[in-house]
Parts: structure tokens; sequence; C-alpha cells
């Protein structure tokens, strides 16, 4: 379960400085790494940790490694993104740690005839998967999920325990679906008729690119006609909603709790802080940033980064804040008032002198 | 798996104009409606896609039919609701297509002798069922859900997979309750003992009306003492959360990611934006519409809109006003100031004329 | 099912003034106890109900009692702490009515052979436990759970339906969780390499004390390196998010909705009000309050409530007022110039004079 140095860079790339024989076997922060870690170093004030540090090798970026090598004598791999280096670093020691899930269909599971599964995938305890869904190479489907009519599984994909899937829904490859994700929910849709609702049916589905993971108990619903669309790459944290008929661009990473109104398309590379929400309907650029507890209330064509929270206060000085937030009309008031009265008293002024 | 327009009338009401025996076979908006596809045209501004839709038949009102005709010479359908009678239609042909659940309990399930469950409901795999239970005609029990001691079920409520419907709960006829929800956990209440928590148990129920939809990964709370009420025809979205008894009245529709406080009492046909909330022991009164976002932290007694959120602006300009918002105490001392020296100055110029 | 109130304070402790024989089966609160009930008083603003209550005895303190005896005539238990005082009771209530859950696997339920199980718990329909896992004393976990490898479930500890208790976590005694509550799922953490995210496996877990209760659909993530912990005597409501390497101090309690940032470090005895949310890396002092919907956007050193929210208005209102505060600059820009405008005129006007 360790690595030499030299295998390492040989697999990821990188300029080794340094004994290619030394191995190590764990990822650590420079502060708790010890001689058989690997650590990295992207943060200049950590310079005097860099010094103190245990770690038997430190992955650094060239412009970096000539500030460490005064205070560091270990090894070092360079690199132009160290941060990215130490993940896929941390991927192998995980792989190779990683219990394999046997590859089958578990007695207690209950498949329909007719869904294909591969034999290189494994399907858990209590799980239900139903008629003409596809699961792919090498798929894990942990326990009790539930894989709806004609869905698709791409290979790799794993969904973990009580994912729900619904019928007609697809994902590709290297998916990770994590515990209570229910993906394909009917969308939130009701015609209003003498103050009753009355349910439109939710028709569409949800197409899922490659290489997404979405949280645990992440909503993501099915369109009303047209499918909800995730493109490759994105990625969801935990407790967040998609309503029915978004489209999320590739790339774009959403914290914590975000929520999405109905048919809001919105662009690539973009990032979302914890509890944004964005209205329906709406339009999103590429590269746009939210910031978190910000809620998106019209489009937005430019780049950049968006915000829109009320300061945290202590609570007497906020509710002086907040009061007067409330009559900020009758302050703008009491201003053109005084402009009109200063205005009338200099002119007065000047004609006196 | 078409209908003839004649029979679409005869079914739903409205009036026809255009061939009774064209059939359709599906809905779809104006601008992707081929000629088996019925639309609807309530939004003056699709006056252009109207004309060159290429659907067989519009549903509009008799107001709007003589503006479409100009454009449209397929057949129409007269309603002084187009969009609800939509939304039939679209049911009519979501029935259609459905695959019908069998009847019977799935050998997987684990059922107490005690429940009592309709010959027409459809108990799917992985399903618990305590003792008392009774579950009524045609109602579905998706994959994994859990029913508890004495729940009642009524007549064709559909739970999907891993609902969660505690022990004493009840919900009346025609409910959907989708992946995830969980109805009847225990309320969030404690007293405080020297710093610690002490557990209030919650003894109460949750009791559903007809009709109610709620959404994905939605929780509603048992009451402590009394019930959590939630009334006919109310629609919850995903990621709600309803706290210890609340009374949510008829007709009342939430979008995803509200949260509701303990005791809340909201009235009928009110509707909640995406992730507002309600503190505990408010009231509501019938007909209040709550902004998405925004926090709800007094009755409401009057109905109407009501909004409370920071603006989004670029991050640079909302840090700017964030920082004034901080010290709006300081800038209206200032007004204040300025107003005393103004008044000063009008009086001495009033003394020199 | 009843029991005598010399029995109440033999258990409880507290003074008794009235019979000692006299039994009471249930608590209920003042305005609708009956003579089979014992009820509490703490809040002044009820003496008319104390007053009228058929409450076969009230809990009162030592101070209010006086109050109170003018009215009232039935039983008192005196004691310092009234509402702590009737939880406990109405605990000994409840345990009295509490379904026993029975001893031993059940049959369906998946359990590896390598797996620990007292033979006290209770393991109920569905459920999926793997190797090395270790289930205490009187441990009740329910339909559909999933305990992954190694995990830790302390003596007396509760899980209901479908929680997922991921591989290596550990919780301690007196625990409970409730429906779909997810422990242990992956943190959020992604390195970005041109445009792409690549993940950072999450190799810690979670750590949980004594006497922790975790809501219907609640989330803790494991921690990326190190763990992710919590304190004893926690309570986590619904609905709430915790990311990875949050340390969460003992005593501490949050409503609904709440989300916490990676890495967040909070005291002890600290409440949070619902969809309250606390940004990354960021420390809170014991003893702090944050109250509902406010966004903690910086570390906290001083015990007291903090908020921030936008006061609620009817939606015109609010209109007005936030197109004011994103011109918050523009007002300050024109109060500016009044000041040199005035400062100008006085100066002028003391020349003059």
């Amino acid at each position: 379960m360790s690595i030499r140095l030299g295998e390492l860079t040989q697999r990821l790339g990188g300029q080794l400085v340094g004994d290619s024989d030394l191995a190590v076997s764990s990822v650590a922060p420079l502060d708790s790494a010890s001689h058989t870690d690997i650590s990295f170093f992207t943060n200049p004030k950590l310079l005097a940790q860099a010094s103190l540090t245990g770690a038997a090798a430190i992955i650094v970026s060239p412009a970096n490694s000539a500030k460490i090598e005064a205070g560091y004598h270990g090894a070092r791999i360079l690199t132009d993104n160290p941060y990215a280096y130490f993940a896929r670093v941390a991927q192998l020691f995980a792989e190779q740690v990683a219990v394999a899930p046997t590859a089958g269909i578990h007695r207690t599971a209950v498949v329909d005839p007719s869904a294909i599964i591969a034999p290189s995938a494994s399907i858990g305890p209590h799980v239900t998967i139903e008629a003409g869904a596809m699961i792919g190479d090498r798929c894990v489907v942990g326990s009790g999920a539930f894989i709806g009519r004609n869905a698709r599984i791409g290979a790799g994909t794993r969904f973990y325990s009580h994912v729900v899937f619904h019928d007609g829904c697809q994902i590709g490859e290297r998916g990770i679906l994590h515990p209570g994700a229910v993906i394909g929910a009917d969308g939130f849709g009701f015609a209003q008729d003498q103050g009753k609702w009355i349910k439109i049916p939710q028709t569409g589905a949800v197409r899922i690119g490659n290489d997404v993971e979405i949280g645990a108990n992440t909503t993501v619903d099915r369109g009303a006609l047209a499918d909800t669309v995730i493109e490759d790459g994105v990625k969801l944290d935990n407790q967040i909603q998609i309503a029915h008929n978004c489209h999320i661009g590739a790339h774009t990473a959403m914290a914590g709790c975000v929520g999405v109104a109905g048919s809001a398309v919105i662009g690539k590379h973009c990032t979302f802080g914890g509890a944004a929400m964005v209205l329906g309907h709406l339009s999103i650029a590429d590269n746009v940033h939210i910031s978190s507890g910000s809620m998106v209330t019209r489009s937005i064509h430019e780049p950049g980064q968006y915000t829109g929270i009320f300061p945290l206060a202590k609570n007497a000085d906020w509710e002086k804040s907040a009061a007067i937030v409330r009559n900020l009309g009758a302050m703008r008031e009491k201003i053109r008032e005084l402009e009109k009265t200063v205005k009338m008293l200099v002119e007065k002024n000047n004609e006196q002198s």
C-alpha cells in the first residue's frame, strides 16, 4: 500500500526532485505529515509549516519550489497544479484500500427479468430494479436503491444506499450518487382551477452526463414535457433541490442546500455557495459565481461574483439597521427635502453676495 | 393512445371549434407541437408562436380565440381556463401510458398480520408495514416504504420508494408522497436543564387530508401533544420541513426548500416561494403569498404578497451596500445633524431678510 | 399506565403539595388538561388558564406557586425547572406506552457474519449491516437502515428507518437518528484542474458523542482526512447539512434546514434558528445564538445573539426599500455633498454675522 515516488511521477506526471525509490503510503497536510506521507504546498502563508513538516515529499509548483527549498530538504514533485496532483495521489491510495464490491446480484435484490445488468456490476441487498433498466459495466448499486423502468446507468457509476432513480432517467459513466438522492421524482407543476390545484403530469425525464456527483438527499426532478438536463462533470453537494426542466451546464458546482427553481438555465463552470437560490426561468451565463445564501432574482449575462445577503450583526444592532431599512423611503425623502432647502439657501446666498 | 377531439370535449367540457374526429395523442407547447399534439394559449406574448405552431388543436379562452384565429387555422377548444384544461388533457394521456401497478403484496414485503391491506392495493418489494395499519383501495406503496403501527392510508393514495409514514399518522384519498418523504418523525422539542436538553416525547401524530401531494425528501413532523395538520389539497414540493404542530390550510402550495417552524398556523390558498421560511407560533391569513427566500418573522393578517430579500448585486457593489447597511444608524445621525443645521440656517436667513 | 404523585416525586424529585395517592395518567397543557392529567406553569401570562384548568396537578416553581394558588386548588409539584420536570414526566408516560421492539435480527436483514450485534439489540426488516460493524446493547435499527463496515453504535442508540451510517463512523450511547438521516457520505471536496473537478477522496469519518439526536433527512458528511465531530448532547433537527470536518460543541442545538460549511468549528451550548447558515472554516464561540435565516460570514468570538435578515414587508414596500438598498452608495454621496455645501453655508453665515 505504499508507492515509490518514481512510480508516482511515472503514473501522474510531474518532475521529481529527490530519491525515486523513496516510498510514501498516505497523504497528509504539512502540519501533521510524517515520514511516510506526501503533502502539498500552495499557500505562501504555510512557508513555516513547510520548513517544519515531517513529510517525505511535497508536491509544489516550480515557482514555489524555490521558496520552500531553503527550509525543506525532502523530496519534491514539481507540477503546475499541486492541489490537483495531490487529489490524484490521494485517489491512488484510496483505490488501494477500497473494498472491492462483489460483482453480481445480491439474493435479496428484486430485479425484473427484462432488466439488463452487466455481469461486472454489483447489485446490493434489498435493491429493486424494474423492467427494461440497463446497468452498465462495473456499476455499484447500494443497498435499498431503486431503479425504475427503462432507466440507464452508465459504466462505472455508483449509487449508494437508498438512491432513487426513476423510470426513463439516464446517467453517464463514472457518476456517483450519494445516499438518499432522488432523481426523477415529479416536478412541481399545477394549474389552478377555482382555488384548487390540478396536477400537470410530469412526462419528461432527467438526463445526466458523465462524471457527475450528486450529494446525499439531493433531489433532481423530472421535466414536465422536455427533460431536466445535467451536463458532464457537474458536482452537486447534499440537500440540493433542482426543479423540473432546469439545465445545468458542464463542470458547474453547487454547495449544500442550494435550490434552483424550474426551467432555470445555468451555464458551464459556475459555482454556487451553500443555500444560494435561483428563481425559475432565469438564465445564468458561464463562469458566474453566486455567493452563499444569495437569491438570484434576475438573469445574469456577465461572468463574475454576485452576492445578496443581509450582513450579520449583534441582534440589537441588526434591529436598528432593520428598522431603518424598513423606512429607507422616508430617509430618502428627508434627503430630498434637505437638498431642496440647501439649494434655496445657496441661491439666496449667491444673491446676497 | 390517441383521443378524438369530440371525445375530449365530451369528457372534459369546453366548446370545440373544428373537426370532432380529429385525433390527438399528446400535449406539447406551441413551439414544439406537431400535427398529433394539442397545445394551449394563455400568454398574449406567444401570439406569433400560435401562428406558426404545428399543433392539431389549441385550447384557448373565448376572449383569446379571436386573437389567434387570424394566424392559426387548426381546431380550437374554447374554455375559461385553458391551462387547467390542458392539465386535465395531459392527465388523460398520462393515465393511458401509465404502467398499472400489480395488485397484491410483494413476496419480499414484511407486513404484520394485523395490518389491513385492501386487495386492490399494491405493496412493493422490501416494504415494511406494522401492526394495525390500514391501507385503502388501490393504494400503491413503493419499494422500501415504511408504514408504522395503526397508520391509515386513504384510497388511491400513492407512496413512492422509501416513504416513511410513522405510527398513528393518517392521510386521506388520492394523496401522492414522493420518494424519501418522512411523515411523523419526532418534532424538535426539548426542555433545557442545566445546559442539557431534555427530550419532550412527541406523542401527537400527523393528519393529512385528501388530494395532498408531498415532495421528495420533504419532512412533516408529528405533534408534541396535539397533531400536526395538513388540510385538503395542499401541495408541498421537495426538501420542505414542516415542524411539529403546524397547521397548513387547504389548497396552500409551497415550493422547494421551504421551512415552517413549530405551531405556525397557515391559512388556505397561500403560496410560498422556494426557501421561504416561517418562524414558529405565527399565524398567516388566507391568500397570503410569500416570495422566495423571504423570512416571515411576524404574523400576517392581510392577504397579499410579502417579500424580504437582500437584492443581488455584483459582489463589489454588494460589499459597499452591505457596509452602509451595517452603518445605517450613523447615516441617519448625519441626516439629523444636517436637518438641525439647515433649520438653523433657514431661520438666520429669514431673520436677515 | 397511571402514576401516583407520591411515586412521581420519589422518582423525579420535587416537593409535593397535595395528595400523594392522587394518580395521573398523561400530560397536557393547562387549557386542555382533564382530571387525569398533569400540567405545568411557567408563563405568567397563563395565570387565568391555571385558574380554569381541569388538571389534577400542576408542576410549578416555588416562586410561581404562590401566584397560582389563589385560583388553582389542585395538587402542585414544586421544582426549580417545571418545564424540564414536565419533560421527564412525559418521558415516563411515553415509556409506559411504547411498544418494545423485539430483540434479535429480522429474517430479512442482511448482516455480515463478522458484525457483532448485541443479543438485546433489535435489527429490523430489510436492514443491511456490513463487515466488522458493532451494534451495542438495546440498540434498535429500523427497517431498511444501512450500517457500513466497522461502524460502531453505542448502547441504547436508535436508528429509525432508512438511516445510512457509513463505514468507520461511530456514535455513542442513547443516540436517536431519525428516518433518512445520512451519516458519513463523502464530503464535498474537489481540486480544480483546467476547468474540471478532481475528486479528493474523503477518508476521514464521523464521530458522534452520547445523547445526540439527529433529525429526519439530515446529512453529516465524513471528513476529508480528519474526522467530522459532533460532541455529546448535540441536537440537530430535520434537513440539516453538516459538511466535512465540522466540529459541533456539546449541547449545541440547531433547528431545521440549517447548513454548516466545511471545517467550521462551533462552540458548546450554541443555538441556531431554522435555515441559519455558517460559512466554512469559521470559528464560533460557546453560547452564541444565531437567529433564523441568518448567514454567518465571519468568526464570532463573543457570546450573544446575532442576526442578519432582510425585514419582511408588503411586496410593493419591499421593492422600494430594495431599490434604495441597491443605491445606498449614491445616497451616501448625496449626504456628503449636502454636508459640504451646508458647511460652506455655515462658514459664509459666520463671516457675514
